[in-house]
């Protein structure tokens, strides 16, 4: 490990995911890089290594939706880690009650990705009531001045929205449908004091009293597949579902099911169960709209997490309370 | 004419658009139908013949982007008339100075068709600074697992938004975006009272002044072309432009320079100058999103608009006001 031979006196940090030129130099600039992805060894091997170190590394920079899961076998790996800074809006790929009871603490994006989120989800929803990539493909294809008007689309204003987790994400999912005249519902554990928003205290009854259903909650036990066949049936033809938040929220394979089916009417999906690889059914589809896992990919917000990320890491260095805690659920 | 041979004592309707089975009858139900597009005749034939009946139509029912226009020629064929019914958001396609000029009223889409403009725009804007479109064709081509993540966008929230324009549609954008945290601006004829928006008499300071553009203004003399080269490059090489107005508004070749250049970042388009004709250089830019001028054709808007249609025709028939007179700017 070549960079472990550098840099003494810095504290070691795990790098456990890729990043660009600019921010490699920024973490070198404060850290002792032990880098995974330049070590070219198994996870196993490097982690091992790292924890033999005289001067081992105490926290670990990591990345959501890769495949490095922070659970028991990485922590039993490397004992000396006390502080996990992951980047995903969501943590569902670290343990949190496995860093809990070893007392590793554990930093999350705070709220920097939730407007990012927001706003890609509304997109995905005008983009499949209004049809706009299906459109596009239309135009592109140069069909419109050979067949004439593109087939008439679905009003957004007015529709009755279901929000499945009304956290930040969820939060501000809300307040920009509020401003198209949507109806606003949502279901989540609990109902949240002082809000305007109807609840549901059952999934299925919220499905069935909205013409759009948003997936905006974490993925946990709770939430694993919380959108299946019963649910999609609920929504219903004129139905559609949007998803912002995991792939594992939604029975993928009942979605695509309830599409083909026309048991409900379409879907703006921008995260899927096994990414990168997106279910061949859906990417002929033109009811669907589907983006690439990049709800949180601005260059804006990019910016501001790297500087997030090294905040958060310096403050535990320092025996500070972390910037943007995670705390167990 | 076979349908001015039958329901002698119905007021004659010119039909000068194509309708669909349900409406036609729910005219024909009203109205003796004078049908243009089944006359299989040239529209100056079809005008004089029908000038020339016993009982001439007195209103005509038209369309918003079609080739008719009603102009003098039009006018001084059926001299009968007096009433026009049009359905476009926008009625650049009627001569409201020639209408007033011989007692003919005009009515409109009200504001049927505000919100799903609006809908529209804001949804091309997303889609724009998100890249939605092109990140759908890569997620269909199947380049997510051969070439990684999709790159990073431009976020929404925050971006200072110039509207040109700020009638109902414009409005209907501005209250939306507000609730996306951007911060609005608008150029008009004159300041509006009572808006929280920032005024701007020039064009041209408005475009220097936003990250995005959006064209929501109505065509007329004042207004064509008003997006030039120079507003453009105003706008700059970080900024993009939506239109969501007609193609005529904009200098369609300088946008096109502009985007070859990378003057400008990028364009939502619903309209072009020469529709259904979009320029070819557009069809092939991944920083565009296109659509077929359907910003009003959701199937609510649709329904309600043949009410509303008919409602202004038997409101003209029966000797009342229109439901929604357009008046002379």
């Amino acid at each position: 490990m070549a960079s472990a031979a550098t840099g003494a006196a810095k504290p070691g940090l795990l790098l456990l995911r890729r990043t660009d030129a600019t921010f490699t130099a920024a973490l070198r600039a404060r850290f002792r890089v032990l880098d995974f992805y330049a070590s070219g060894a198994p996870l196993r091997a490097f982690l091992t290594a790292a924890a033999a170190e005289p001067d081992p590394p105490r926290a670990a920079l990591v990345v959501a939706g890769g495949a490095i899961l922070v659970d028991a076998a990485f922590l039993d790996a490397v004992p000396s880690l006390g502080c996990v800074v992951t980047t995903g809006a969501g943590v569902d790929h670290v343990d949190l009650a496995q860093c809990a009871g070893r007392g590793v603490v554990v930093a999350g994006a705070g709220e920097i990705f939730s407007v990012d989120v927001a706003d890609h989800a509304v997109g995905l929803l005008i983009g499949v009531l209004r049809r706009l990539a299906a459109a596009g493909r239309y135009v592109r294809a140069g069909l419109w001045p050979a067949q004439g008007d593109y087939r008439l689309t679905s009003k957004l204003s007015g529709k009755r929205v279901g929000i499945i987790g009304l956290g930040s994400i969820g939060s501000q999912i809300a307040k920009r449908l509020q401003a198209f005249g949507c109806a606003i519902s949502y279901h989540s554990r609990a109902p949240k004091a002082s809000v305007p928003y109807r609840y549901f205290p059952d999934v299925h009854a919220l499905a069935a009293d909205s013409d759009a259903l948003i997936v905006a909650c974490a993925l946990n036990d709770a939430t694993r597949r919380i959108v299946g066949r019963r649910v999609l049936d609920a929504l219903g033809p004129d139905g559609v579902l949007v998803n912002i938040a995991r792939g594992g929220n939604v029975d993928e394979q009942e979605l695509v099911a309830a599409l083909q089916d026309g048991r409900i009417a379409g879907a703006g999906l921008d995260v899927f169960q096994n990414e990168p690889h997106v279910p061949p059914e859906l990417r002929d589809m033109d009811n669907v709209v589907l983006t690439a896992h990049e709800a949180v990919s601005t260059e804006e917000s990019r910016a501001d997490l790297q500087e997030l990320m090294i905040g958060n890491l310096e403050a535990f260095f320092a025996g500070k309370p972390l910037l943007t805690p995670v705390l167990r659920p």
